[in-house]
């Protein structure tokens, strides 16, 4: 099958690529509509490796995705073929001690599409567990279902930090995290969303997402906004997308007395915490990693209309135009947040 | 002053009636601006009384209150005269155990407008501690700021019954607490709502308040109707708001396994709890009272428009006309959510 | 292989009985050392059902349970011959959402010994798998293992109901779901323990388990105990372990504002729940069924000394006596609180 | 009266000090009896100064407190002269936000002993709330008393963790703060508890609180003995209680999956926090201050014999050798874990 590869750093070729996998019987096959591009399929082009994951094998890149049943294993009975589908690219050893407390996320043992050795998904089909794959509406297009990946890490954010109704948060950083986290805390029962960064286009984007106020920090004070906003008191919810160390050391003085902090941004290395300042407003720090149960929840808002990612979806290019994709995406222009990929039908 | 006085059971009376507040040093003078009519107001015109509590003495109707300031105490800074607000009706005793311990709603020390031996606000002015009084944004209007009430008994039970982003819930109940509930219920997470009632105008405006949707038990099994809606799953989250007793003894054949409940509706009678039922799915059931820290949230959410609950105010009457209003309200057209009485400004 | 056998309501044989099962690789085979006999078993065999389960078949008896390993599968690494083992006595779906989801103690699924058409372990030996067996150290006694099964029904009681450190827990009904609640409450942080019934044999040893006050029913007041006892404030936490509608009814008396009840055990018809009295204090309601990863926690407790269910254990039968065991416990001697049999080694 | 002060850095005196306390109707007056001399007590006489707070007047020393009533306020009537007594040190404002909520130990207004410019407890008498006051029963001494203090650190932690049944817990230094955390996690369910520490004499004490298993860092890996301990699998609770920067900073490579992390001991300056680690287990952080509403609770477990605190008491002096108390408390013996101050009767 043709196949977006990544030969090695700064490689990429979109050729035949050989693929036999079994369907087992609870298996689906899925044939590809929509792949998003993620910040971490263009870390690996530009950088080979992430942390602990190094490319070490020419691997398909890709794991943001929807697609349509083609073939279904003999045990399945909750999906067929022609339906609509998201899927889940992590897939846990079901017997892991994390897995079987209802924590699959933080299995160490998680295959991950597109994350060495796994390949992902620029490719026409894929064999998945049908436990993984999520049906969608008919009113759900392709390129909201392959946006369910980046918006369940939002949701996750939320839901493990417990947005209380009224709550008014903070999301540091406007990039594509930041702003499903600005979705999904909205959903999750946020008031109000304060949302910093540094680039005007994203924020203004970001200001168009519900009750949001936007703070350029190159011009303004983001904790004397917080205290103008909050009457003194302090942000209930931060969460912290931007992944930039010395933002996060300022994170304190931003929460409430027994405000709560998710931290979902990855900085590259340590970020200095203050005990005594986190102390005495006794903050609860959540640390969040990807997802757990959250994709059934994402497609049902989505559906509902509840939260609307089409926005977020600023740039897309056809299949044969991978490459392009990516080197769009590698730029980073201030005023892209999702770059899509078009499968052919 | 005039006020509306229930004299005794039966018997309404708009007159004078001598009420002398002295001001305290943290409390505000309010003119009242509107008003509604809650359920409870209208059993006490009804029957006098309330369980233990039962009108032995002229009593003036009203809790659900906004208006506009006009005198504050020496020790107030953070409200002045012309703001615009809505008030707590119930007062703990800020010593109480309960108070202390942050859940004074459930002080039994606690004076509540209206609720024998204190007066209502159906009155032109009323002495309150600032500290139970809010103010309202300059574009949320004196009817919306009167709904803060009943909408906080809603939020609240959404709060304690911690709603996750995506759940499906079941309202039963479509009076005027099930529609604030429903708001509450969609602001704080849930994906969709399921309401159930017997009166078709009631489930036509409660279809109308985001991803609702009606069924009539008369025609229509809510248990197959759950069921099919949520794959056979049940219901995330369940909020009784009908107060009748059959309804509450099938409560838990909807909820989904681990699912929850929150008890809201108050039955004249005990139910019949099938204990088995509720183990095999280790349902949590919350008793929700009133409310407690609520009110500045519900006023957020109202601002921010994440909630609206101008389509619940679907009767309006002036203070002279209050007596025609209690008797509209007593008789319960279906096509009737809420009541408001707007004083002479 | 000998196996003691209900043939049908009120039969017991010990008898030979074909049982051929195979050894999957992720199983252990069990050589059976002690069994405990729990209420449930003495109600097979006096009624021939529980609720919807019905003896159709002949039906090995016997859940609680210790032994040796004799075998393991080819894929168990974690145990092997020798290793002294208890056994959670229900499998369920690895695959249903609620095991998934980390609460397989809902699946409706799970095979559980001893309820039909399952077989219990009232014989030499058994396949099991590996994941629900569990080690015990060299200190902690066969007679000991047996005991984890009904000891895990508190300890998820405590945890589900989060127990925090420094609460007085009222125990209503003082048999040996009763007896292990006990015990797990003041493992889980109860500072104290008033535990009610009317039988002095068990007081007098439920009296010795710990800070525990013992309250007579038939002499005694308990919620004027209660209030005397916790200055009038109310129990922090309530584990209603005697499945007595009657009692039930009077519980919410009982609590703290604020306060928390576990329904553990199981009425035969429901009780009446008094909603406004449940909702003036917000009492949570958790409704527990069996243990989920429970089992190694109640391990943990015991080799450490935290609990000590040695108490309990207070009548010993041999393998060849089991009928008259059954007998035994089938009478209900008030000072007998668990009957354990032993396998001959 | 005649009192320890602290004149300034380095310069104890014991001498006549003019204080004229009104008692005011919710008040009490404490004759003092025993005093524990805490570390921070120790700081403001090494150095004069706690972060932001200095010592610019003569100060009293001392927080840690028991004594018996003389004299009670005209509305005080749940405590009478004679009764025996410990004290919480911190007096909110009760009007404030944080208080309302029930979080008083946030409020930034506390009024705390022996914290500038807030008088302590090495005198005769104090004039205290009588809603922060707490009996002692007859069989609880003065010198178990003042150990409340200390211990509802260590309860606060363990309960705003939440500790579950069973967890294994590490506890990060065997000071006075460690010692206490260790007695409070075990009284919350713990099975067992490993302490690290560098001072042998120290982790010899540890060790026999209960099932404890010292670590000394100087000649063991922690995170070996851990995973020795835990199967592989991690802690379930830290409490890092050393306020050691370079400890801090490889806490999350001991917990478990899903683990958890109480902050109690309060580093000079900010540690390394390692985002990818405790993302990857979604560590969740708690920073605890002080406590709030845990003395009854900390009481009641001294009283049933839960908590057993006098093996802490390892240094007494009477109050004329106060000065030397101090000195000794100075020069920090590995040995000593508390020093307390007996008041003449």
């Amino acid at each position: 099958m043709k196949a977006l590869v990544l030969e090695r750093k700064d490689e990429l070729n979109l050729r035949d690529f050989p693929l036999h996998e079994k369907l087992g019987p609870r298996d689906v096959r899925v044939a590809l509509r929509t792949i998003g591009v993620c910040g971490s399929d263009v870390h690996y082009y530009t950088h080979g490796a992430i942390g602990p994951f190094v490319v070490r094998e020419p691997m398909i890149l890709g794991h943001e995705a929807a697609g349509e049943i083609v073939e279904v294993g003999s045990d399945v009975t909750e999906l067929k073929p022609g339906d609509r589908v998201c899927m889940e690219p992590g897939i846990p050893d079901p017997a892991s001690r994390a897995t079987r407390l209802g924590k699959y996320n933080l299995d160490p043992a998680v295959r991950f599409w597109a994350t060495p050795p796994v390949h992902g998904v620029l490719r026409p089909s894929v064999v998945h567990p049908a436990d993984f794959t999520f049906k969608l509406p008919d009113h759900v297009s392709y390129a909201e279902g392959a946006m369910v990946e980046p918006l369940a890490v939002g949701v996750h954010a939320a839901t493990k930090v417990q947005v209380q109704p009224g709550d008014v948060a903070v999301v540091i950083g406007a990039g594509p995290i930041g702003m499903v986290t600005i979705l999904a805390a909205l959903a999750a029962g946020c008031a109000r969303v304060i949302v910093s960064d540094v680039h005007e286009p994203k924020l203004d984007l970001a200001g168009k997402l519900g009750t949001v106020l936007p703070v350029n920090v190159r011009s303004q004070n983001l904790q004397e906004v917080i205290r103008r906003e909050t009457g003194g008191w302090g942000a209930d919810v931060l969460f912290e997308c931007s992944g930039y160390a010395p933002a996060m050391a300022e994170m304190f003085d931003l929460a409430c007395p027994g405000g709560k902090v998710a931290l979902v941004g990855i900085p590259l290395e340590p970020f200095a915490y203050d005990v005594s300042k986190a102390q005495v407003k006794e903050v609860r720090v959540e640390n969040v990693f990807r997802y757990a149960h959250v994709y059934p929840r994402a497609v049902a808002m989505i559906a509902s209309g509840k939260i609307d990612v089409k926005p977020l979806i600023t740039d897309c290019f056809a299949f044969e135009d991978s490459i392009a994709a990516f080197d769009f995406a590698k730029a980073m222009p201030p005023s892209s947040v999702k770059v899509q990929i078009d499968m052919p039908a």
